[in-house]
């Protein structure tokens, strides 16, 4: 594979700008006596993350020539969905976490039951910009998007995943368990990152599977690097806590496979994810190199 | 107004049999390891409720001569997100009820990271259901339930009640501001319930204008009715705890008008709404004896 970062880094530094702005401007500004939950959306949603998603949405996008506004917008969606599942994961309840991307969690900065609306109103939010003529002129692209976002948060994609996960701090999964329960919580989700960029360029059948199988791949990567960074990264460069899994005594790929196994698993679905880009050209270089990164990055 | 409520409760009680069925065949079954979130879905918006929304919705559809079926699945979509709301609401971190419809809270009967998670499902859920091509055969349609649903519920709609009404345990409203909590809170869902009727049979500007204000003045005098019933009512009869706003020194509308004028401002409004229901034919004498009812219910 051996796709050159070096233009990959730039790249992702651009879009980790480009999406503030589009996240502020298709979200509601802090007005009324409703603000205060207003506040905590744009606390949890701008100003931090990697914006993997919102890069693979807009990375797909351009191999069909979709306008990058447009895009945007679609990408601002689905950053919202990420980021409410990310207040909502950090509850007390769920997995308690106090530090997200360098800072608070929002029930830290905020109270719970502001991180609960926020990440309710987050969620909303995201159809709504979605479904709105400004994201595509044809409703049929805006519907899909409605339909296919829903599919892959909802019980049987992220929410799923996230329920399987609370139920993994008392149950043992094997590799295929847990393997459906990350292709769920994360993959779902990247998965439609990319497919969001296929419906809205619609492209060919062909395309769109090659996508998918794209998506796949480079989302177990990603998460088996998650789970080795939580068992051996250094907190203060991740911007969260880890070993926390380990701690809980949860199984992850990692703890299956052995560190070792599990890196190498990475760097074959990796290897594998740009096979599945063979029949894009050189526009989804990008695309290439990212499945180089998400496996060699430190944080 | 004296609109008679004898073809009003059988009416009421069909449409509370016909939504559960409604409700249980949009919604997935519980199947796989992800299964417990489902279930809590399930348990959380089957078998109880009085439908209001889903009533509204229908007879709205009906004045428009929307195909029931269809209307079903837009109202089931609409019950999902009160139900959503209820059980986010009923949560520790929120009004910490342990009882409603009835039955233990769905955090009681499972446990609160279940109730956040089966919370965001039912509401993902609702998007997903609104924009597949079931529902109506006009993409256009479909985006417009989209959009002015994630208006309805989200941070300047009911999510922003809600924000507001847990600021009212330490901020003191007026009357205007209470106005705007519950206009926010449980106004914007029951305005949305009847414009989507509107929208599904594609009424003019005037009917939905007429329905716009009907839902307005209904929403208010069914909120000043549960604040009298929770200040009055028997908990066993309305199967939720009550006084609980009046023991948190929280003001509502009848704290602060008092018993007797809030009674009067609750009829006041019901007559009004009927009002605005003079351009519709007998067709909408439900809505008509609905707006007697919710003033007169004793649960």
């Amino acid at each position: 594979m051996a796709h050159p970062l070096t233009a990959l880094e730039p790249a992702l530094a651009e879009t980790a700008n480009f999406m503030d702005e589009a996240i502020a401007s298709v979200l509601p500004e802090a007005s009324g006596p409703e603000g205060r939950v207003i506040e905590a959306m744009r606390y949890a949603a701008l100003g931090g993350g990697k914006r993997l998603r919102a890069f693979l949405a807009l990375q797909c996008g351009r191999l069909f020539g979709v306008d990058r506004r447009a895009m945007g917008r679609v990408a601002a969606a689905i950053e919202c969905v990420h980021a409410y599942s990310l207040v909502h994961d950090d509850l007390p309840a769920m997995d308690n976490d106090e530090v997200r991307r360098g800072k608070p969690t929002v029930h830290k900065a905020y109270d719970e039951a502001t991180a609960i609306l926020a990440g309710d109103a987050l969620l909303t939010a995201a159809f709504g910009i979605l479904a709105s003529h400004e994201t595509h002129p044809d409703p049929h692209v805006r519907c899909d998007l409605v339909v296919k976002l829903a599919g892959a948060s909802g019980a049987h994609g992220m929410v799923g995943g996230q329920m399987m996960d609370m139920s993994a701090q008392t149950q043992d999964f094997d590799l295929g368990g847990i393997t459906r329960l990350q292709r769920l919580k994360t993959g779902a989700l990247i998965a439609f990152s990319c497919d969001a960029g296929a419906i809205m360029g619609r492209a060919s059948r062909e395309a769109r599977h090659a996508l998918a199988y794209y998506a796949q791949d480079l989302g177990l990567a990603f998460q088996i690097t998650d789970d080795l960074l939580d068992l051996e990264g250094d907190p203060a460069t991740l911007g969260k806590a880890t070993a926390k899994d380990n701690t809980a005594g949860k199984a992850t790929i990692v703890t299956l496979l052995g560190v070792e196994r599990a890196r190498e698993q990475a760097q074959r679905l990796a290897a594998q994810s740009v096979q599945h880009l063979e029949i894009f050209d050189e526009r989804a270089d990008l695309l290439r190199a990212l499945s180089g990164f998400v496996v060699a990055r430190r944080h």
